[in-house]
């Protein structure tokens, strides 16, 4: 069955169409390949990434193929042979990657395409798209949840990013360890993941009081909700709530102030109410530094709403990956490693297997990336790659679910410092620490 | 007609929707509203930023209805009687807003919605996700536009961000001066933004040498292409595209190393060998730094290919926009300014309407954001909010080309420096540098 209106297949760098074309001149298309995605280096501040993206990698690679209408645009460019071979195109290679929810490192190899030249070339922007954003937004998801330890956190950042993108950082960001989402698109597709909202400071603003206001919000929504306090004054809104809703108030927000002068007083006035079972739920402006400086004060608050922050990656908006031709069929048929050699961007040939080896503890000692032909010992690590296509057919989608657990899984054993990646070549053994500055 | 199966209206916080309940329940859902979009302020080191997302904005509004897919995922948590409500829901309000492609400063009223509460408010999270992200990539993309003169750049950051946001910042950036962009499903929606690119890397390992990687590429693609020269050795690769292309190669491209060392090379050693007509594309970490050294030192480059940096935009990757309710009706039928006090968060209540003012040389001396009711004399003022939506009714929308123009004319009188900005109430004036301050 052909997509008609989706145009998967033209989220889609232009180049990759023209190298198709001259790679059907050449003869270069219908080559075996293989292709990696990996990135050079992590952000300053963070010694791991999550993986997220790969499902959704996965089943965009599975409807990669083009329309009618796609069709009749590539041909404006694009001649009728080239054409011709987009109109049966459809994935036949095999794709083998790290499990969504796992760590990567430098250089890890997180998603792996053997295929024809051409379509693996063709997969390129898509591939590196979805996992730029989803993992950029995941690794800040992860690196949020650590420090919050075990105080809930909401993804709140919708407004903050693309409605689209929006949808996918309530994923990442679940998957990562957070606790619910704004975002009811995400809910509506992927009912796992919790929706959770109760009101603004217009809702408020548009009754005479905040009284009033509170007295309609717990008649529609009943007393389990959470009522906002900041719109004027933060005592008096506390007040309020308490005498709206009573004791049984399921939580209040507060979006302002200093945190360390707001909650430790909140929480006594609430105590002093009576409202001891009143959660606090903080929000505004909320990130990896403040939530750190929160949790290491001890203060007093149940639930955290982070948005901008975990939707824009917090700070690293992109998480650099690159997808790089790392073998092609030679003449004989069998494979040649390539790799280029340009100025600080060099890479490693040949196709990868990646290990990770483990200190007595069971913490991270390091990951090691073998390379085709490379002869090292790996018994006793852990191999890290699984098989998502085989000859075009889907073998293994994971659910959001088991992501969520493998990265829960994986933060016991989160690595506290930079580890040591090696990349072994057949030709020599590059530790990635050195590789990084050298190149 | 029902949209059956674009969800835009589930783009969406989901408190957005227990406020309509409440409000349905108080009798506030139908009061007159007016909510205002704005920022506080611009990132360090940006005089301006450049409205764009009007035009999806507005169409956003116009598909903002709910299929019964919707309705049945709402009715989950959502009363019957407010399903009743949203079956119907189709926006009755009008539009006002800063034009697509025009500057906008700390708290420019940029795009205003007058409706029943309950419409303004169904629509904030989707108006604010639209505006953030394509704003800041247009922003951006200006000041970018501005350090490289007339040198030709090209966006090349599709992979850098989710594949949506990747069309969308194509539009964004051609709309604040780029040339074109690597992104075909732009190409396709919008066919007035051309799309570029010809070949990557792996191209060229794929082939037994770089010289018959060329060889085929200028079979397929002609002379006019352009030859990425730097995957093993940038001299050499010159020397190979020259020899298969000829002197009339239409360019050259150069993604890596020192460009204040390879690109007086380059140059010299294509004129050299005769190709003074081929063109220098520069690429690879491409950003407003990097390219205003660049252009002060005078290098020889034709054209820049940009990248992560002006998809996530340029360190600022949100604008910071909020949507505020400024005004509700009143039980006389009046209306009522609304403002909250939140600390640091603090806003001016009542509608605004925006002025700019102009220095004898035409530069922007300072923008004027006048209350309703306020008593200021505009006369000689550009009055800078047009009409988009009346009465539900599509009034008027922007082509790309207008906005483009409207941006480039904008560029001719940028400011060189923070302008000032004053915010006019009924009670009080305030100049927006204090109130950033002192808030």
């Amino acid at each position: 069955m052909k997509k008609q209106n989706e145009h998967v297949a033209l989220y889609t760098d232009k180049y990759e169409f023209t190298m198709l074309e001259a790679a059907l001149e050449s003869g270069v298309a219908h080559k075996k390949a293989v292709f990696e995605l990996f990135t050079r280096r992590l952000p300053a501040g963070r010694n791991y990434g999550v993986v997220v993206g790969t499902a959704r990698a996965v089943e965009a690679i599975s409807k990669f193929q083009f329309s009618e209408e796609d069709l009749d645009y590539l041909g404006d460019f694009l001649k009728p042979s080239t054409i011709d071979y987009l109109a049966n195109f459809r994935f036949t290679g095999s794709v083998t990657g790290y499990r969504e929810g796992d760590f990567f490192f430098p250089h890890s190899p997180i998603f792996t395409v053997e295929s024809t030249f051409a379509e693996g070339v063709l997969l390129e922007t898509i591939l590196l798209s979805i996992f730029n954003y989803d993992s950029a937004v995941a690794s800040a998801a992860s690196h949020i949840k650590v420090v919050a330890g075990s105080t809930k956190i909401s993804e709140l950042g919708s407004r903050r990013t693309n409605e689209h993108s929006a949808v996918y950082a309530a994923r990442a960001a679940y998957i990562a360890g957070f606790d619910s989402t704004s975002n009811l698109e995400a809910g509506r597709r992927w009912s796992e993941i919790p929706v959770y909202g109760t009101s603004a400071h217009a809702f408020t603003l548009a009754h005479t009081s905040e009284l009033e206001a509170f007295k309609h919000q717990v008649a529609a929504l009943g007393t389990a909700t959470t009522l906002l306090v900041d719109t004027y004054d933060i005592e008096q809104g506390i007040k309020n709530a308490i005498e709206v809703a009573g004791v049984n108030l399921g939580a209040i927000r507060i979006d302002s102030g200093d945190p360390f002068v707001e909650l430790p007083k909140a929480r006594l006035q609430l105590d002093e109410l009576g409202a001891t079972k009143t959660k606090i739920v903080l929000s505004g402006d909320m990130n990896r530094e403040t939530i750190t400086a929160i949790t290491e004060a001890g203060l007093p608050v149940d639930s955290y709403g982070v948005g901008t922050d975990v939707v824009t990656g917090g700070g690293a908006p992109s998480c650099g990956f690159v997808y790089k031709l790392v073998a092609i069929q030679d003449d004989e048929g069998g494979m040649r490693a390539v790799a280029k050699k340009s100025a600080s961007k060099a890479s490693v040939g040949g196709k990868k297997t990646a290990y990770r080896e483990f200190k007595d503890d069971w913490s991270i000692l390091r990951e090691v990336v073998v390379t085709d032909g490379a002869n090292t010992n790996v018994s006793g690590y852990q191999a890290l790659q699984t098989t998502f296509i085989v000859r075009g057919n889907l073998i293994e989608l994971n659910t959001i679910e088991e992501a969520r657990e493998l990265h829960a899984e994986n933060l016991k054993i989160a690595p506290k410092a930079p580890i040591e990646v090696d990349v072994i070549s057949a030709e020599v053994e590059v530790n990635v620490a050195d590789f990084v500055d050298n190149i």
